[in-house]
């Protein structure tokens, strides 16, 4: 039976990647080394309905797919969404897609049923399998990136918000209802003081750490002393993180303090991690990490000061080993092979 | 090959639980259903290498294992420990033991070896696994307890100290390094208003939530305020869990917000534990939960007030379905049923 599978592998040398964003939704095929080979894109909101969508999709796949020589080339589809499930197979009321923002989609048997149909001669339909953004990006990163050979750890985003996938012993952490791995909405601040969350909560993790957190720091601090700085060389509501990466970079005191700040609130928050799953390493992705050892030091610095003596020293701090290539694409084309 | 395996599983009915405390060492004989079917302890401290309190045990033992037909019936042994690595089957210098406290003892290996010497016509070795006390609960109740049928859930322990036991795709979460599922030492009070904590450092859950951490918080209430209370007919620092408990169910008012405040803060930390892994329920054990609905009242609803939207409602808190049974043995035995 393994033997068999194994030679009906062997004929379907590839996977398709679903990076579906606010914007953009990019389709690529990729082998099994994390090559992809053929890429293209639709835009996601320029559909009233999911079912124009996943047809839209289709059309976009049928060439790249042709281009490798069809179906039965193809061993499944990961798909990375936002409000995903993947016991259901469904995003379910994403606020931010046209489409999906008061229903449930089931995205995942949507496009099995119209891809597996573009060759009647199949064995079996196509796996899809769907799963949130930071979840696509820890299966990347264990198949193609920094976890490569880890059976514990936390990939961590650090993008317009806080998000997280969670491995352990070498799965993905999914819990009772396919939600589990939201790191970004552990509380930090507690009580009255905590800042409002997206979430409706107040104190989240994301609040602060986030890039829009970070910027939301920068403004705090301007706002609220007379210190100077090279942010004030901007209309503080158009800061943003990479601002704050730049001024620090060229040695400005209150940006490099923001930095400090929030890599000390992450480091508090990976101790705590460190307490529930114990993982080989911390791995953070997003465009906040291009600040480097400016929000990487502090991180390490506060984490082995807060964490459990047991746990010191112990886990490592990784930036994403998919970084450069693209990422979201590779992450989700990783759920693709199966288990 | 499975059916082969099936077919030596049933002739071997039975595993060996021991409940490894820093007073007793409980042996139990355990049968498929989790009745213990033979029993017998010794004195944990009475003696001074591993080696002769290895030797003490099998010498328990082995009236125990011949009662139930000899080795031949015994599938497995579990234990239970303070400072126990799964992985390595050893006791790492744990304090509060006399003849490990500045040492590893390899304490999986040395009954394995003695306990298969009984009979050398065994096929093969004992299989002896170790884990702590927290994760042996967690084991008992998905074999025997509150958790039978559950794949994600955590066990959380209120006793001396504050344990868990993580259980996520139904099994035992251990982490890199063995030591996962702290959770009595996330951080709950950040910053220099922390209470100490056994660990080094401070504001651990610990702190505040253990049948240690509520006595406090009386004495604390206690010495801050002029406030009446039957906690006051005692001396202060004699005050145990217990009698918080006791002038609680009399409608006492400061023993009742004592209450509310351990609830209110073990329901903010399981709200962070939910972003977490998202368990099917909490299951708490221990002294504490013997204050029934004064305890878990509070939590279920700090839970839901500080619990993300999303998993607000949707987890069940319940007491441990083993706390009149010798759950420590069961929970240890059910390691040795194997993965």
């Amino acid at each position: 039976m393994d033997t068999q599978n194994h030679q009906l592998d062997a004929v379907k040398p590839y996977v398709i990647g679903v990076d579906l964003g606010g914007t953009n939704t990019v389709f690529g095929i990729v082998d099994a080394r994390g090559n992809i080979v053929a890429q293209d894109a639709i835009k996601t909101q320029a559909y009233k309905t999911a079912e124009a969508f996943v047809e839209a999709g289709v059309v976009c796949l049928t060439p790249l797919i042709a281009q490798v020589g069809g179906m039965e080339k193809i061993a499944g589809m990961g798909i990375g969404a936002p409000n995903a499930n993947y016991y259901s197979g469904a995003i379910e009321t994403a606020p931010n897609l046209a489409w999906a923002h008061d229903c449930v989609v089931p995205l995942a048997q949507m496009f099995s049923d119209q891809l597996s149909s573009l060759n009647p001669h199949l064995s079996a339909p196509l796996p899809v399998r769907l799963t949130n953004d930071a979840n696509a990006a820890a299966m990347g990163e264990m198949a193609y990136g920094a976890a490569r050979g880890m059976k514990n750890f936390i990939v961590i985003t650090l993008g317009t918000g806080v998000g997280s996938g969670i491995v352990v012993n070498g799965q993905l952490l999914y819990g009772h209802d396919g939600f589990a791995g939201e790191l970004g909405h552990v509380t930090m601040v507690r009580g009255a003081e905590g800042r409002p969350c997206g979430c409706g909560r107040t104190g989240c993790l994301e609040t602060y750490c986030s890039a829009t957190g970070v910027a939301r720091t920068a403004r705090e601090i301007l706002a609220n002393t007379d210190r100077p700085s090279l942010l004030r060389n901007k209309p503080a509501d158009e800061i943003e993180s990479l601002d704050v990466a730049i001024a620090a970079g060229k040695g400005d005191e209150v940006a490099n303090e923001i930095f400090q700040f929030t890599g000390k609130m992450l480091g508090e928050a990976c101790a705590d991690f460190a307490a529930f799953s114990s993982p080989e390493a911390f791995i953070f992705f997003g465009g906040l990490c291009k600040a480097g050892d400016l929000i990487m030091r502090p991180i390490v610095e506060s984490y082995n000061q807060h964490v459990m003596p047991i746990f010191r020293g112990k886990a490592k701090f990784l930036v994403s080993g998919l970084m450069n290539a693209n990422a979201a694409v590779l992450g989700a084309s990783a759920l693709g092979w199966g288990e």
